[in-house]
């Protein structure tokens, strides 16, 4: 069913569009204070993300605020190495910590494909959320990709450098290898999952991906997600389902990241948005690109950045708004309506004026 | 003089060369036991950045060790921030801090040039390093870039996103562009001075410039480092002192970065170095780049991986060998020994069978 608001979904197709759709990686998160309320509620962030109707009630708290284009799933990355049994938990004021992380070779030998019962959870959220959004915009699911959890799964944690992680890419290219194509396994089976449950479109966030020489983003990180993509299951109509792909600080590598069979590419905000829409707007969309800093200033700074990308961006289909990473928490949602307001009443002067 | 080692100036000149000159950055540090010795002597970080004497002595300790082709002043990007009288401190196990950061418009109003007569320990640095290299190697002398300096100087010591400064970017251009201003004319007297004191090339450490936006970076980065080399008074004969510029995750904008008048352009492990020396090798010498978590690893994983990037670089004059960020901590000397062992090697036989 298509849903009444569909602009974000035929901006992913590079079809025509009265706006240009925008949505906000983390647009469900701290800087709302119904989202601290919930999460206080539930407990932790684990609790919160693994109750279907909490993750539900959290999903739709920024679209009772602001008109956006899009919902998308709240979960977290980690729930997958966590279904491989690593053993996820967040100690509070702390980043996430795997209690059996892939410290040895024999951990990665033991490595498989969870069983997709066990992130249940995951799939009732997008189904609890599908009916609250009752077809208003399209839902996104989404997953880490291949080597962004790996690097979690390696290191155990969060980390500065990654260093565990590309020491194994030296000496051990095959080892990682090993990871990656388990993840892009499990990847492919969490999605289409998500896809079954109601997900209108997927997105894979690629957060280190950057972190990576160039002949190892491709083994590593690119290989796997293509992989992903090309056997995501097909929408019950035949057609493929919509598909962003994000790789932060991937900057330097468009040229290969635009052709990996995504129906669109994330940019972070170091990309000159023009320049990527001259080079590959006819190949591909684009989602992004403002520096979620901006969002830390006032409304005036907020409007005349956000209408700078959509400029950027001119009024060729196939943009889709966002951050260039996720909203941060000292964001006030004043800053938020802006953002959305200037987007969508920029675009559609833009859009006019670009039509015969 | 020249030194009896020029092969350094020579590939910062695109002139051949019978083997690739290789040094390592932050290659006088942590990794090697006598740094530690000298720095436990010295009391502390800041008491051995200021005294000459033993800052040649740390200078020379990895040339005992390795074959290296050039030395490079030991010193800190903060001591001209330090000298504009931000009260530079370095807490034991922790990052630098600035007591008096420009955390109000105030302090930026009030923003001056130092005088070079408070940086006199570091000019005496270079004298004293100078007399101990006995004209072995070339010394490269160094300075934060402008906005690299602005960083620390605006968020008062470092940070996970510089948000204080990109917030400035945004929302106060007009002080951003004040202060790298202040910092190009210091940067320019400091670098001067350096040369004056016996430094044969330069190098601009632009750490976090690759956090901008691309129109920021050109504005409160590049701008001012353009401003810096245009400004560097001639050396005694009339011809310009040999530079190197080096902006960490600037891989996305090389083709500015490539004509910004240095002689030489640093790039991180990210960027494709066969890629970038087809592009670029023509018009400018290309320093670097492995990534320096490879030195972490095996001699045999070094070995394998610097030939690679000496591979990747070809023949074609205009290549030093370099990391892609700092040698880490973790570094066994012994890895570095097989790295400059085949860069060596390897290079050799490469520009051996070059020639015609």
């Amino acid at each position: 069913m298509t849903p009444a608001n569909d602009t974000f979904l035929r901006a992913l197709r590079r079809e025509p569009v009265t706006h240009t759709p925008v949505w906000l990686m983390r647009q469900a998160g701290r800087y709302l204070p119904e989202y601290n309320a919930t999460r206080a509620k539930a407990g932790s962030f684990l609790a919160l993300a693994q109750d279907p109707e909490l993750c539900a009630e959290v999903t739709l708290q920024p679209l009772a605020r602001f008109p956006l284009d899009a919902a998308i799933l709240f979960s977290d990355i980690l729930t997958v190495p966590d279904a491989m049994g690593l053993g996820l938990s967040f100690a509070t004021g702390e980043g996430p910590r795997f209690a059996r992380p892939l410290h040895d070779e024999a951990r990665v030998r033991a490595l498989t494909v969870p069983d997709m019962g066990a992130l249940r959870y995951v799939f009732d959220a997008v189904a609890c959320i599908k009916r609250a959004l009752a077809g208003r915009v399209p839902l996104i699911g989404f997953a880490g990709s291949p080597f962004t959890l790996a690097c979690y799964m390696i290191e155990g944690s969060g980390s500065d450098d990654f260093g565990r992680v590309r020491r194994m890419a030296y000496a051990r290219p095959d080892l990682l290898d090993r990871i990656v194509d388990i993840n892009a396994q499990a990847v492919t089976a969490y999605l289409d999952a998500q896809v079954a449950a109601g997900a209108d479109a997927l997105m894979l966030f690629d957060t280190w991906g950057g972190l990576l020489t160039r002949s190892a983003y491709e083994r590593f990180s690119l290989r796997p997600m293509r992989a992903i993509l090309g056997a995501l299951r097909p929408l019950h109509d035949g057609a493929r389902v919509p598909t962003i792909v994000f790789t932060k600080g991937g900057g330097g590598w468009l040229d290969a990241i635009a052709a990996c069979g995504a129906s669109a590419i994330g940019l972070d905000w170091t990309v000159d948005l023009a320049a990527a829409r001259a080079r590959f707007g006819a190949s591909v969309a684009l989602q992004g690109n403002l520096d979620p800093l901006v969002l830390t200033t006032d409304p005036e700074t907020v409007a005349r950045e956000a209408a700078a990308i959509v400029r950027a961006a001119g009024p060729e289909p196939g943009h889709v708004f966002n951050l260039g990473h996720g909203i941060v928490p000292a964001t006030p949602p004043a800053n938020v309506a802006a953002l959305v307001e200037t987007v969508h009443n920029v675009s559609r002067e833009i859009l006019r004026a670009g039509r015969p």
